[in-house]
């Protein structure tokens, strides 16, 4: 085994994605040792029991004490708070990362607090499953799928190569890009996908009762899919529909134009129409087949989709 | 082997579904002999070539001349000039069954034209994939999912039963619903969500150049899942629009009310009700895992979604 990339790792909350992470470190010995700090005894106990961490707190400022790496793994609107509070423990030279879905507020939220020395990398994994809480995590999450870095002007090029490093050990492809640009991204290909099925869901739930029954009964492809999407964490998706909110009412807008469009086809049956999108709409499933994106990541003791 | 099922079976179009069903037929010995009629040659003789018909045709007529099971395995808009040309050549007692995703209408393009003592039992598996065509099949496409008949009143039993039979074969549950019901119960099952689809990959194929590279790029779970069902047939879905027309605008004038107020809910920063939206959401998710129709379906011979 080497030299552990970093001596003392903290992570600020300890999901899916900070349990997976530091399942990673464990598995490939990145961390001399791991402090995990979450609000709940439940979350912290599970952390212990799975040997994710070595010492636990619900004191972010405990936590971050003497830490080379700190990884920011919680709901985007917590970050102001928690970058006050473990400002004054910070040593000198150390990193502070997050996995936030919405770059340009995180960096706001946390960057005017660190103090002077300390390095703050924003990245964003893409990847992820419907499931939350530490016992969710594998260390296979983030395998041939993106980590985004959007690096305020300024910051520290090896504080960037080394987190560049942790996520490369985890199979990850590294890229960069302005926060901005990147809200807008995921915007389309995440935010909005997850409002849609969100609110289709509810619309389904809110259905007569004799309908709705048989809806879940007889769940087909597409509102299974829904559902599976419509599952994912409340507190997580409601900071990020926050958080992001100009580019996702803008990309809604959007989308809204273009479903009138539809609705209208239907309407007037207009077949034309309809085909014509539905054909346009399969090419860019080659490009995302292309792009090695169109293989959904499930932890190994799951039962293969084969059915 | 057990005596097949039927003596002749004849397929008008052998896609993915009416291939799938071919196999299984093939696998356990259902049908003495199998007919296949498609309007390309290409798709005919990958038909041959994959061991799935013994005879193929053009002419629908011709395919249904003598058989004993007619199965309708084309877009339903379709459905009136099968049934007009095949019904000279029906025999008496023969069944003619479907596999489309919307009944009344099939129901009002079939049964005028089939002349007495044929017996026609509408039906509809909960199953498929993205893609199309003969080759796209597999014969454990069916197990598990649900097989719903739709019977017109006075349809005949030992018809019904006999259809009910070959999809048990298949791995099916069976159930029989309302056609009108069954109608409304898909449209927000299946049909909403593949016209959302089809629309916010649409609205991303419309994306100014450089974002839209990258929204394939980093193609996000949730988006990812999207291009997968907006990748489904274009002819077959545009039908099931067109001939689902009402139901499918009952849903989605109920989902635009409910966008609408997520969108306010977003603008104006309202989090409690976004976060109690998704928190309602995941109960549905519980349902339809509970319901064991949480697994995609894909043939055996691609990798498992493990990655």
């Amino acid at each position: 085994m080497t030299a552990p990339l970093f001596d003392r790792v903290a992570f600020i909350g300890i999901g899916l994605i900070g349990s997976s992470i530091a399942r990673v470190m464990r598995r490939d010995g990145l961390a001399g040792s791991i402090i995990a700090c979450a609000r709940s005894d439940e979350t912290l106990n599970t952390a212990l029991e799975l040997g994710i961490a070595d010492e636990v707190t619900k004191d972010p400022a405990v936590a971050a004490t003497g830490a080379d790496l700190v990884m920011i793994c919680t709901p985007v609107s917590t970050y102001g708070a928690i970058a006050a509070a473990i400002s004054p423990s910070l040593k000198p030279g150390a990193i502070v990362t997050d996995v936030g879905s919405v770059k340009a507020s995180a960096i706001k939220a946390v960057l005017p607090h660190l103090p002077e020395g300390v390095h703050f990398v924003p990245g964003h994994p893409i990847a992820g499953t419907e499931n939350s809480g530490p016992e969710s995590g594998f260390d296979t999450l983030f395998e041939g799928r993106w980590f985004l870095i959007t690096p305020p002007p300024g910051t520290d090029q090896g504080a960037i190569d080394k987190v560049a490093e942790l996520w490369t050990r985890a199979g990850s492809n590294i890229d960069y890009l302005e926060p901005e640009h990147h809200d807008q991204v995921l915007a389309i290909t995440s935010h909005l996908p997850h409002l849609i099925a969100y609110t289709i869901v509810g619309t389904a739930t809110d259905l007569e009762d004799h309908i709705k029954s048989e809806v879940v009964k007889y769940s087909a492809s597409g509102f299974r899919d829904f559902t599976r999407i419509a599952a994912s964490d409340p507190v997580m998706w409601r900071d990020i529909f926050l958080e992001n909110r100009d580019a996702v009412l803008e990309m809604l807008g959007r989308l809204s134009e273009d479903l009138a469009g539809l609705q209208r086809a239907i309407r007037v049956g207009d077949g034309d129409t309809l085909e014509a999108l539905f054909r346009r709409t399969r090419e860019i499933r080659r490009g995302v087949v292309d792009a090695g994106q169109h293989i959904p990541p499930s932890p190994e003791d799951e039962p293969p989709s084969s059915t």
